[in-house]
């Protein structure tokens, strides 16, 4: 398979001169994502950890609910690409197919607008449960993730997705030059190491965009914590989905947005 | 229509305490691309300069090669999104048609993976052309693009693309949730107003990617610059298209990866 990195020649140009140098830049390669036998959408991610991506994308999607629906995942190489093959189990399989075939499909549907525009947000399973984190936690997470992206230290332009535990620290990282494929990633990792991703949150290098809330919520977990800012979409859906939405999460601090209950901040009000 | 930025309450926690605030969060909505009736693609995107969006949409993918093959643009706001009606002249409609037929797609497509994986890199126009830029220009670029983002000051959750001219300003920029929209609103602007992006540089907030280097190539504009780092892939696929990549401008200098020839440096090897 491709590594992830590539080092690449170029020019560095600053005001006291230019000079060659070699940089490490971020590989990027379809990924099509294949389930039994057949193509459900094809990807530019890092080529890294893709049994955890193609896993993650089933589960996120919610085209499996659970991963013992996925009986076999195979990585194999072309030329022009890698598929991530699954194999569905007979019930899954058929739930996809059913599924496509209702599907109007986002890209080249031939249907019209409106009814594309009506499937683009999906209702959302409701999260609930016991999770609690202390501030300190959620306000330490991305810089606890920080520690952990060796392919952003190297080449200055992946996302990173990581599991904090309730105890406050990070027990799994997956990085991708997708925010979106870091997450997947995550979620396939989650379920294949057998980590409930119920039992603390996801913690975020990117802005917040509406599909990382319905990942999370497919993934069934509660808490999202993200270094930059959410969209008032995603917000929106946060609440909707039950899931308690920290932004803006850096120098100590953090915003809090949705379900702020599961957060003991332990703060006075200073409004 | 919607407006692009909505005001979020939310609670700001920081070691001193907690309070409660407003914060401007950026808006985000299924935006369904429709032409001659058909969706072609919904997309996530700030509800704003959405005719630009549209018909840059269409440059930029190659769906028509000159805007006046776009007959009529005309933006639709329904309850669960917007549609992006666009009429295609018979030529260019046809053409869509039989491309529509052989594409694949890359969702849903029903394929295997290995045809998908072939057409997810497109082959390019090569650019060529007389355009100069001198160093400083692109040293400077980023930071004058700063000066146009009016979305990000409120919502710090948005990117932008700008259009340098040979001479050294900001001569159009438009702004988005999604820095392919971003792009794709600037195609359209430019064309929409006439300017022709053969005779500057286009100027990204964001990581370059393949995409966004396939964008400019069938756009037409041989010069781009980003603030932050380019994929290697996205560095070859500028290589092949002719396009000028300059990556990392920031603080100053920049990294000049394929076809500097465009870039007048005067500056001195210190290698």
């Amino acid at each position: 398979m491709k590594r992830p990195v590539a080092s690449c020649p170029g020019v560095s140009v600053q005001q006291g001169g230019q000079r060659a140098v070699l940089r490490a830049l971020p590989e990027e390669v379809p990924v099509a994502l294949v389930f039994n036998g057949e193509t459900q959408a094809v990807m530019m991610a890092s080529p890294c950890d893709l049994e955890d991506f193609a896993a993650g994308f089933a589960l996120g999607e919610g085209i499996v609910q659970r991963i013992d629906q996925i009986e076999a995942i195979e990585v194999v190489t072309h030329d022009h690409g890698i598929e991530a093959q699954m194999e569905l189990t007979p019930d899954a399989a058929k739930a996809l197919h059913l599924r496509r075939r209702a599907m109007t499909g986002p890209v080249g549907c031939g249907l019209c607008g409106i009814d594309s525009l009506d499937q683009a947000i999906r209702p959302l399973p409701h999260l609930s449960g016991e999770l609690r984190l202390t501030h300190e936690a959620v306000a330490g997470a991305t810089e606890a993730l920080r520690a952990h992206q060796p392919l952003h230290d190297q080449t200055h332009g992946t996302h990173a997705a990581g599991f904090l535990t309730a105890d406050g620290t990070i027990a799994l990282v997956r990085e991708d030059v997708g925010r979106h494929n870091a997450l997947d990633k995550l979620i396939g990792a989650l379920a294949r190491t057998g980590i409930d991703p119920a039992s603390g949150a996801m913690v975020l290098t990117s802005r917040v965009s509406v599909e990382l809330i319905q990942k999370a919520a497919f993934a069934g977990c509660p808490v999202l914590i993200a270094v930059s800012a959410p969209t008032a979409l995603a917000l929106r859906q946060a609440d909707q989905a039950g899931i308690t939405l920290a932004a803006f999460a850096r120098g100590g601090g953090f915003d809090l947005y949705s379900h702020p209950h599961r957060i003991q901040t332990g703060a006075t009000d200073v409004a």
